[in-house]
């Protein structure tokens, strides 16, 4: 039963291999604590109630998947990319690398009759199989959403808007929201590239900003020089939607003014237009956009999205949809880095008995706080005042709840302030009231 | 391109192979919905501010782990139950059974070392690679909590009374709390039959109840008819904790007894002694308990827990713990068997322009409200006003906000319920505060 892999280099300490190894978390994977969970679940829950405020429905489908409905979307290259394992039919199943497949999957399944447009957002933990670096998790999270059902400058403002609201919701201050249209930059390339995986190079190029490889390409393959700059020109116009005043006229041009104006109307007016977005996957249709949040350098980009259609190759009928993902992990190191996130203390009250006769009544009242509504905890383990009083402060408690035999004779506790170390005799029934109160107080005071 | 796999009889007939096969979810997995989420996301919330209440704090671990984490907790046996693959550096992983092994992991490789009692809780899905069957899926969703550093009659009922909230916060009437201890039946048996195999075989069946089968299997090996007596009578010891009073005293019978005595300092006054419940797992010991629902029949269990020790088994020092997993699944179930899960509605407000002029200050109306804090949505289709009306009433709106020129003339839209039909002209200023105001009232109506 000895077990010899995941040697940490403690239990090498520890003198291996008489002592059992340490089993360890699987590598690029993550284990998270409290403190760090109370942080992540507050900016998801701002961002959940965002996609409800804009009436988008939770779904959730399955973790992993036939390994056919991310390599249709994707191709065959995501594979290598992906948790990949035959079930006991031999089918090929992976662990979803992203969840709008899934989404799309589902809604040809079952949601297709459903009035249009069809508002969905989910949450949810995606896998990828790469080497983990800076900022890159094997197992990751992401918040996103799909309007299906329709595609006009509307819809596709109204999911921006989601997402620009998401983002704001999280309490990121300093991102910036870039606005493109895959029909502008695209077609001009295949148009002149007859080599289509020559065109594909050159996107994934533009797509990289890679503009050195690209000239590189274009002088190896003596593909003309125009083109080149035409790319170039159309790659680097990014800012102002006044940039588009210098271009021919066009029906997506025209597209994404109407887009811009009616972000206006919901509230959104700080977008960059950026015709250099191409987005590595074929199914995209038209407005594309991605959300950076600059100080996290190499890794900014937290969010991309845009109009798609997907379900006809799920064995569906063809329908337009607009939809983004976030990346929660990176919004998260985003607005940390611009502040700590505040949370609420773990505990509100910590309840300690002064003597064992007293245990009894100290168990009534943590159940009475927590009847209030508030987190309370009591002590576990007959401790000592002092150590008691250190638990209290290291479980983070605002107060701790003495409960001393002459304070119970008169129905009343001690309540002290574990911060100032403040402390007042209080009833009782009057304890959860002045807890909650203190606390309203301390938020005014902000 | 043609998929071949995944053929749905709906596709057969819609002419395959010249129409794409549908792609369709794994066997075993489910896709919820915007509606059922909603009542999900209820019941789940309702539990976990439950353990925020008890002072428990959330943890979230990797949903795959080293295949060897959960052999070593439950035997090799469970490696044919689960989704096990290599990594690319041939290590055995495994989609995760239960999430209790991970919890302990976390704690061995990086909470020691917190003061004690640790209080964690975790909210996640895990994978069991069975025939699925009625209330039994491949991906199923558990709730649990671990108190990590102790071991005494306060940390165990704590537990339960945990565990027992979670289950009211759920919404759940009726169910039984049945609380056996380990140390009664278990050394019996061990200590009457030598054969370890034999005598785990026998602590099976009275898991199961299956006492015929017991019964024969003391023939078979004739084993003492006495012990069989001896065995029956114990695991039939189910009921009010008086029923102790007829065994001879032991530690585990004080031990039990005490902690009844501390659930009804915290408030749990109805449960059932039941000395049966040996659990399938060998490092429980001590108290053991499980909860039933039992509207749901032969899958009437919805949790079980107790207090066990795990940690040295994953390379650490030997820590008491106890804890309990919630089938999350079979909750809903339940509450949902006693009566329908209310939800809010999805959406607050549906905002209609009632000609193109009028589009503007709809997109402005919407954005309003959602600021105040309204699920709110607006026309993205340019549709007719019936038709409008009709997506409104499919969306679940409560009510239409029509914005219509003469109203607007005079900052003002007209609010239409959309249950009642009624309809009344609402300054815009006021729009919000209307809203909110006529559902607080209809919550007060209730």
């Amino acid at each position: 039963m000895n077990v010899s892999m995941a040697a940490s280099p403690k239990a090498l300490r520890n003198g291996w291999p008489f002592k059992r190894m340490m089993i360890q978390r699987p590598r690029g994977t993550r284990d998270f604590g409290p403190a760090e969970m109370a942080k992540r679940r507050k900016v998801e829950m701002a961002m959940r109630e965002t996609c409800a405020r804009f009436g988008f429905g939770e779904v959730v489908t399955p973790t992993f998947e036939h390994a056919e409905l991310f390599t249709l979307r994707s191709g065959q290259g995501i594979i290598d990319e992906m948790y990949v394992f035959k079930d006991k039919g031999d089918r090929e199943m992976a662990l979803r690398p992203e969840i709008t497949a899934s989404v799309i999957r589902f809604f040809v399944n079952e949601l297709s009759t459903l009035p249009k447009p069809l508002k969905l957002y989910y949450v949810g933990n995606c896998f990828r199989y790469e080497n983990p670096q800076s900022g890159r998790f094997r197992e990751f999270f992401q918040l996103g959403a799909e309007l299906i059902g329709a595609k006009n400058p509307e819809t596709d403002a109204e999911v921006i808007a989601l997402a620009v609201n998401c983002i704001r919701a999280a309490g990121l201050e300093n991102f910036v929201v870039r606005i493109g249209h895959i029909g502008i930059l695209k077609p001009l390339v295949h148009d002149e590239i007859k080599d289509s995986k020559v065109a594909a190079e050159v996107l994934r190029m533009v797509d990289k900003e890679d503009f050195d490889a690209l000239g590189d390409m274009f002088d190896a393959k003596a593909l003309p020089r125009k083109l080149f700059d035409r790319i170039t020109a159309l790659a680097e116009i990014r800012g102002e939607i006044e940039l588009l005043n210098n271009l021919e006229p066009s029906e997506a041009v025209d597209y994404l003014r109407e887009v811009f104006s009616v972000l206006k109307l919901l509230g959104i007016d700080d977008c960059q237009v950026d015709l250099g977005i191409v987005r590595g996957l074929d199914y995209y249709t038209g407005m594309v956009f991605e959300i950076d949040a600059p100080r996290l350098g190499a890794e900014k980009q937290i969010l991309g999205g845009g109009s798609y259609t997907l379900s006809e190759l799920f064995g569906g009928e063809p329908v337009f949809s607009t939809g983004f993902a976030i990346g929660i992990d990176r919004v998260v190191l985003a607005v940390e880095a611009e502040r700590e996130i505040s949370v609420a203390p773990a505990l509100d009250a910590y309840v300690i008995s002064a003597n064992d006769d007293m245990r009894k009544y100290a168990f009534g009242i943590v159940t009475r706080l927590r009847s209030q509504g508030l987190k309370a905890d009591v002590d576990l383990m007959r401790r000592t005042m002092s150590k008691n009083l250190k638990y209290a402060a290291s479980a983070g408690a605002r107060y701790a709840v003495i409960v001393g035999e002459k304070e119970m004779s008169k129905r009343s506790v001690t309540l002290r302030d574990m911060k100032s170390g403040e402390q007042k005799v209080v009833l009782v029934d009057e304890l959860g009231v002045q807890i909650k109160k203190a606390e309203a107080s301390k938020l005014v005071g902000h």
